[in-house]
């Protein structure tokens, strides 16, 4: 408490119009305040960038609201516990929760979850943390695949996909991946994609229809729009889409245009649309967490990170994210590991 | 065999641009030929009208082809059996099967299903066809309702949407139906559904929050277009759509709109949309009929019929259909009851 509570912290200086601009942040010194009964203070090592706080400048959603100009950018991050107050969490605990883009935050003990490092530190916040166990919950609770399915993942190269997708191949699935650029397509073939498709290069449809040519079984969807359309359009009967984000939705001001497929192809092929959220998995975390961590150590999982230095390189690389610039998951480290 | 085989028929003239209208059908009398190995000949007695087949008429759907002109139009019919050829179909068998709109068929004993009625003959092309069918499964089995739900009835007063209406009410759900007349609103809420919108006169989005405070928790959606959309916005958490159709579609040259909640409401809302087809179910319609069969019986579900007299008739009534016309399931009679 005292001193060091005061730090840098990110905030957003104006709502956006259009697409999110370095312009719309400001780094700023973070004013000091005690504790309050409850509160812990928490100095962050690592921020998790994720594309779906983008929508929460556009009003929020049905599971936390919007924000506003002044706001600090709210993001998860690992953190240590540097004054634990009246709570029962010592100092040196290692916690996850939502902090913002700050140095030190004051948060109550309860919205922390304190964590046990397995492998390196980062692994919590990739494919330990949220956007593994989104691939995992989704791709085998939601999707549901079977052996020998063909498995399209959009988004392929990001934190989600590239996990969705190499669990998918170790569940004996035919895995077609769609990406940005030449260079992550390789990098995708190499962790066990059996196709990827550069949608900047190639025709979309045309390629789907090569590259799945008995449809697609499980669609993972974390971009909506024109590639769900796509899809939609090559899905096999009985197919399912497991509806996990809506990317190309995010960084716009612009209406969703609509999925044209809806309802007329989900019903001519029985097909299976199903949104989640990783927050309703909570009590089967750890379970899953025991099985991806065997998978790393048994060198079965390729791990993506970007850890980029530096709290005020935060908003360059959030907004490049957006662009779909990151190859695995992409944080930004605060402080060193302990 | 033979001169019974003649009989009228009604040919699509030409395929319709824009609203399908009584223009673009000719009554006519079909050519006799003789019965091919497997063949029965069949005598129309009911036609079944169904907006779904609307939908062949640009170019057919993933379970059957697309229509020409000079095709018989395309239904299915209870018949008798009037020649059974070479097959083990015996004269005076009741058959049901697509036999399209014409008094005689000559059509393969293989692809007709022998019925057995219980009740009057027709109820086995509405609450025992593939109407009261459809909203069986597609209401128990895909929406899933549980008692104190709030289930969404999208075409209430149509074949299938006055069924699900019932079905949900005798489940404990609290009903509410979306119809296009308040004639039709008042004979829905006299068959037990809680609350009933007018679309034609109401404004949906004031009327969907008024009638559903706390979401639908089940859409059975036969409609697609603005009311799907409007149903997204109003779903609870973890609702259900169940898509039967999209007869916003159907009577339209026009390429769909999409739906724009997906996949953005359908991740945050965590929602399941789900396609079904009844045929699907085949192997167990026994059970299924057994069951409503028995509610009927007991008084416990109102039948909605509507039957016209005279294949003549067919295409007005079908137009007319298409525009919402009916009230209950609109069939064609085309031959007395035996």
């Amino acid at each position: 408490m005292g001193d060091s509570q005061a730090g840098r912290e990110v905030q957003i200086s104006a709502l956006p119009r259009g697409r999110l601009t370095v312009d719309q942040f400001a780094l700023v010194t973070g004013a000091r305040r005690a504790l309050r009964p409850g509160e812990v203070l928490c100095r962050t090592i690592l921020i998790s960038l994720d594309p779906v706080n983008r929508g929460l400048m556009r009003g929020g959603s049905d599971y936390r609201g919007g924000l506003r100009a002044g706001d600090v950018m709210p993001g998860f991050a690992i953190a240590e516990v540097v004054d634990g107050g009246e709570t029962a969490l010592e100092p040196g605990t290692l916690v996850f929760g939502e902090l913002g883009w700050r140095e030190f935050a004051a948060v109550r003990a309860d919205d922390l979850l304190p964590i046990a490092p397995r492998g390196p530190l980062s692994h919590q916040m990739s494919v330990l943390g949220l956007t593994g166990l989104t691939a995992y919950f989704g791709l085998l609770e939601v999707g549901r695949p079977e052996a020998g399915d063909t498995v399209l993942v959009s988004a392929a190269a990001g934190a989600t996909g590239n996990v969705v997708g190499q669990l998918a191949q170790r569940h004996g699935c035919r895995v077609v991946g769609v990406t940005g650029s030449d260079a992550k397509a390789e990098v995708l073939r190499r962790t066990g994609f059996d196709a990827v498709i550069n949608r900047r290069r190639e025709d979309l449809r045309s390629e789907l229809r090569r590259h799945c040519p008995d449809g697609i079984d499980v669609y993972f969807d974390s971009v909506g729009g024109k590639l769900l359309d796509a899809c939609l359009a090559r899905m096999a009967v009985g197919g399912r889409v497991v509806c996990c984000g809506a990317l190309s939705e995010y960084d716009t001001d612009e209406a969703a245009v609509g999925a044209r497929g809806v309802p007329g192809l989900v019903v001519s092929k029985r097909l299976r649309l199903e949104g989640f959220v990783v927050l309703d998995y909570r009590d089967h975390w750890p379970e899953a967490r025991e099985q991806i961590a065997s998978w790393i150590e048994a060198g079965e999982l390729t791990v993506l990170e970007e850890i980029i230095d530096g709290l005020e390189q935060a908003p360059a690389a959030y907004v490049d994210l957006l662009a779909g610039g990151n190859l695995g998951k992409r944080m930004i480290r605060v402080a060193p590991d302990p």
